[in-house]
């Protein structure tokens, strides 16, 4: 049926950035004339500051909260920055005499935006930090969360789904266990620690609704789910307080200065609402999971010594029903994602040789890519850094076809098995 | 010849944004199916990348420097924060032993993303900052920032052409006074005090080549040089080091972490290039110039109350060949702006005024109109406050019609005489 399966490139890579969908596509056109500085008290700034508040009443809608909790940004890391300085900075303005360190609290496989800057600031010796390590399942406990919980503790900062293993962490128990070490220590609901989630991954998949999940702060961007590039998220909770890390016009109530470009927030104001609709629909969501648990097997029965990374073992696989999240019940891992380890076969050449087979996948995070590290998150779940080097991922849609699935799994047992080191 | 004067809206307000040029608007759509995520290292992420790559060749021509010494950002604000923030990170990286708070020198008439980061970081206690003052003409003193240089003075940063009077710096001198005390101090040229200048205001009218400037950083964006919106450029010479002020996936060499977004990147420049070529034509600026100098003077036939802000006297003014930079010569002025100051009639009521008659004017700079404060640049050059809340910015482009501006000045004398307190 395929007429050209030399040119025919089959994309594979979801976790990495997934297409603006039409809809998305059409609001942004929609609003391309008013696109005007919102800062401008004439006619042309009035319409660009309604479009820019319909957007956040939309999003605020989606996540049932006030449309004043919510903040964009320019993307992800910089919604993550925001949550991260400026619970810092807000805590050192209060906290002038008998300054205390502070001392936040994040998982071992946190995605780099949430990850370096911690790090730094630890490095910097602007604070203490502790880095939950999660199973080797790649799943955190909530109680060692909890445990880890200082009276300096400002911030705990946990990924939602992970962008490599797509393993989900229990966001609404974490939130619980918060909450109780705060009564246990008379502290205010709005008191340090704050809770902070990186629901980049999420938003497809898992809801986002904040009552349920509980959380004080939750990042998410446009480019994972079918929104516009450059375009996020900071939902922050009216009652607790962080500051700004940068400074200027103070557009976005002080948190993310400069001029606000409405057609990229209508058009992330869409995507979020139609991704949360869309994890409504439980059959699309299950045949997600289907297609991807059928390329599982595929893979295992074509390549042996191929490996699935971070779930329960692969009989548990096979009788959990996986990936389907829903507001009563967390699944342990999103329904698109597989992180394959094969065994002496460096990822990067593996990335490229499908590449040159017309497939595209990622060998850890697409963030990670072009360095020469091991993935730590895989490292995380496996204490080995040859695992971590030689593990892919593989993303699919509700769009990919099982054909082209199972031509994956041809090309990729061929390679496999000639190019083995 | 005008079918329905209270239909057409009038646009007077270039300085705060430009539209985006056809031009711009074909570049992006070309690489729009391109636009994948460029950290991947297959095919798609590949052509990604190399689209990146060509804009930033692109943007190194027009300013005469390397490809690496430029880094995309998301706009001016995270720009010029990197190169504040960037700066004072690194000094702190390197000065464990011994340390000195570090000081930092800037003018009494920048924009808000150069002052209000240095402001917070004085308060914060983390720098000394010396804040020069201009003359009544809007003007700095390039002596008087090469005294205000001390031992531990890290960075100067200056604004290029201001956002509100238009009035033009002088780069080229102010370089050449830091690195003579440099010199003097028996200090590198890459030692600090590092020389960063925002640029945002300039491209379209001022040559941004660095080896004329001889900055060591330089900030601007697209939004005000017809290019697209969220999309910004900072310069930065190898030979010089910052340290990233957030951190996450590494992109832009550690400085801009976040998926880049290679439709802005592409636009951005071609919007550089073209406004780079544009300043090259004097006959296009002397008409910006002879149109806004014809609007000035008959501002002030028709209402002999108005006063130009920020220039020369007003005879003084007609004689000058005003706005037109050269590399070989500074002139004082955008050709494009005039900052009016009509006495007795508060400038937000006058843009709702003239709003509501079709035309959009500035009071003060865009991004402070929506606060209750009077414009910082307006009164350093006048110390008065009632003419900080008293002064419009009216700001055209080669495309403004003279008609359009006789009839401008009829509608303001009009609501001036009618409406003034």
């Amino acid at each position: 049926m395929l007429k050209n399966n030399s040119q025919k490139r089959i994309y594979l890579d979801f976790a990495s950035e997934t297409p603006t969908s039409k809809k998305v596509l059409q609001e942004m056109k929609k609003v391309q004339s008013k696109n005007y500085n919102p800062s401008n008290i004439y006619k042309e700034g009035e319409e660009a500051e309604s479009v820019l508040h319909e957007a956040r009443v939309r999003v605020a809608r989606v996540l049932g909260v006030r449309d004043h909790e919510i903040y964009f940004a320019l993307n992800s890391s910089l919604s993550i920055s925001s949550a991260i300085f400026g619970t810092l900075n807000y805590y050192k303005s209060k906290n002038i005499k008998n300054y205390i360190k502070p001392h936040i609290i994040t998982s071992n496989i946190e995605h780099a935006a949430v990850l370096e800057n911690i790090k730094y600031l630890e490095r910097a010796g602007e604070i203490e930090a502790s880095y939950i390590a999660c199973d080797e399942f790649g799943i955190l406990d909530p109680i060692k969360i909890k445990n880890a919980i200082k009276e300096n503790t400002i911030l705990v900062s946990i990924i939602y789904a992970n962008n490599e293993l797509g393993t989900i962490q229990d966001i609404k128990n974490i939130s619980k266990k918060i909450k109780e070490w705060k009564r246990g220590n008379r502290r205010k609901e709005n008191a340090f620690p704050y809770f902070h989630t990186d629901a980049s991954q999420a938003g497809n998949y898992l809801s986002l609704y904040i009552d349920m999940l509980g959380v004080d702060m939750m990042s998410f961007n446009g480019s994972k789910i079918y929104g516009p590039k450059s375009s996020a998220i900071l939902f922050k909770k009216e009652s607790i307080k962080i500051s700004p890390f940068y400074f200027g016009g103070g557009q976005e109530r002080g948190l993310f200065s400069g001029t606000v470009d409405i057609e990229k927030v209508a058009g992330l104001s869409v995507a979020i609402e139609e991704a949360q609709k869309n994890i409504k629909n439980e059959k699309v969501l299950e045949s997600i999971a289907t297609k991807r648990n059928d390329l599982l097997e595929n893979i295992l029965k074509n390549i042996p010594d191929a490996k699935l990374n971070g779930a329960w073992n692969e009989n548990d696989w096979k009788k959990e029903k996986v990936g389907i999240a829903r507001e009563d019940r967390i699944a342990k891992r999103l329904p698109n994602n597989l992180s394959i380890y094969l065994s002496d076969f460096p990822s990067d050449e593996m990335t490229l040789r499908l590449d040159q087979r017309g497939f595209a996948v990622s060998a850890g995070s697409a963030c990670s890519a072009k360095s020469d590290e091991y993935s730590h998150v895989i490292y995380a779940i496996t204490k080995s850094k040859k695992v971590a080097r030689e593990t892919i991922r593989v993303t699919i849609d509700k769009d990919t076809k099982e054909e082209d699935l199972d031509r994956f799994v041809k090309v990729l047992k061929e390679i496999y098995y000639k190019f083995r080191k």
